[in-house]
């Protein structure tokens, strides 16, 4: 059977996720898609770093040119985060004829239109399924079944930690420190979780799917972006008593005009919208179109084997492009 | 710009609602895809039937060979309904090497095996993404997006007739006969309801979803199929009183010693569940996996306009496939 490698660049949560999916899953995908799949090398910063799932010593490196500059590597999966080196990395990786699958939101968002065109510029693809909704397959759709749409709208709950606090103040009654506090010792919540609850990381998410849908990249910095640090327990007592509930949305709506207005922001959801019964750590992605209506994606918006399911589609949409 | 050439088979319902999304969003669709799609011939019962929407009568036939015998023809849309003469035009048409797109739930479920051999045997694509839940992109992303994993269910309220019955009793707390009035008053019913109603339609679904998701083909008539005729107003009040809500469910579950359960039949769905709020004329699939745990899709499951964007999203397919 004809074998693909791939260069994993990160083993932590995510790329530990994708190691196990192609390890558990090898027979059922080869089976399923005539072709192997063989992580050949991965980098980490550390060899002797302690590991939720084993890899095999003899494929990690703590060198990335060594995987970048290897020949026989097809796709390169990024899951470092940040966005440097990583946007370099994904850069090096196209010149060089390989292909890019990554869940790296944050550099993806801050480079979209230079990627975009190294992509193009070197005859590969990119792809970027698990950078927006973990494993919820929207872009996937948007690029594919949805394409003989004029696009409306792109919405969506797209930050498991934020929805989960917020759920928990609505179901309890806390206040937003107290549950953060809960969220933090459940691991619902980083140490330092600025990018969630400033509404930064959902900004990211939104400047992927308005690229994706509308055509049109703006960068995260310029979407007015608010996020739920000043939600108070009588805020959610109110809505509550309205049949709303508060979410933190990231929205991009095209006017009757063609101006596409584009915001992330804690907005209130009445109880008959499909929104309204996404709760704790799931996300959901909202798509209104002029011959769909309207559709929406429910799912893990984050965790190892949810990304982790996103990068391996990704991984198989450009083998069944290019390899068949 | 390169031409690829359709030929309707059929400008009912579905089949209007397909070339009208052509027509109106030719332009942004040949802007996405690099290619034109013409409607190069479409058949008809009779070239005087009134039609909600127009077609130019030089493009309609009332002889079906006159599309399957046009070698400039490339990709056949079967929206005819209906097991024959569905099943043999489909065949002959992928004989003479042309793709085909059905919305045709009853001929594909019917003849799965014989039209997926028959597609293979030619090396033609021919994509069913409109025969299960109108516009939802179920079968799109199993077959990609969610490739990595292995599926253990996947199930769904996949028929609006019936959903639009259940809602109906549980809102106003009706019986089953005036809501079914009601229903065939606004049209969401048809004369004759026996397909939706005695689950008929769902199974047909079902065996389809299965069919790809699990790699096993069962026809509609070995799938365990009980309506919502007998459901009673005493039903939908205990149901009520448990917080839970009668919906009609088709099903396929794999067991942990990896046998597949499935069944068509109304089925109590806790509040908690994220099928409890799918409502009225929606529909949802659900599925889950190992890999990204569970997934919902929710969206329009019938209608010209949202099943014609699951035609026109197949014919996109196949252009990025073939013409690309």
């Amino acid at each position: 059977m004809e074998q693909v490698n791939i260069g994993l660049l990160g083993v932590g949560n995510v790329g530990g996720g994708t190691f196990q999916i192609l390890k558990n899953n090898h027979d059922i995908i080869s089976g399923r898609i005539g072709i192997e799949i063989n992580v050949k090398k991965a980098l980490t910063y550390s060899l002797n770093e302690e590991r939720k799932i084993e890899i095999p010593l003899d494929i990690l490196t703590t060198n990335a040119d060594e995987i970048l500059g290897d020949s026989d590597i097809d796709i390169i999966v990024e899951v470092l985060g940040g966005i440097e080196p990583a946007t370099s990395y994904m850069i090096q990786a196209m010149k060089s004829g390989k292909h890019v699958v990554t869940a790296n939101k944050a550099a993806v968002a801050a480079n979209y239109e230079k990627l975009m065109a190294t992509a193009k510029e070197n005859n590969v693809m990119l792809l970027t399924e698990a950078c927006v909704g973990g494993a919820i397959p929207a872009l996937t759709s948007i690029k594919t079944a949805l394409q003989g749409n004029r696009f409306y709208e792109v919405s969506g709950i797209l930050n498991g930690t934020t929805n989960y606090i917020m759920s928990k103040m609505y179901d309890d009654g806390s206040a937003y420190e107290d549950v953060l506090k809960e969220a933090q010792a459940k691991g619902f919540a980083e140490a330092n979780p600025t990018d969630d609850v400033m509404g930064y990381d959902v900004a990211n998410k939104l400047s992927i799917l308005m690229a994706l849908t509308f055509g049109k990249y703006v960068s995260p910095k310029d979407i007015p972006t608010v996020g739920i640090t000043n939600i108070t327990k009588d805020d959610i007592e109110l809505a509550k008593a309205n049949n709303t509930k508060i979410k933190l949305i990231g929205s991009a709506v095209l006017s009757e005009t063609g101006e596409l207005g584009y915001s992330v922001k804690p907005v209130k959801i009445n109880c008959d919208h499909p929104l309204f019964n996404v709760d704790n750590e799931f996300n959901a992605v909202y798509i209104k179109g002029d011959a769909f209506g309207e559709l929406m994606y429910y799912g893990k918006g984050a965790g190892a084997l949810p990304t982790g399911s996103a990068i391996v589609g990704d991984i198989i949409s450009i083998i069944n492009n290019i390899w068949r």
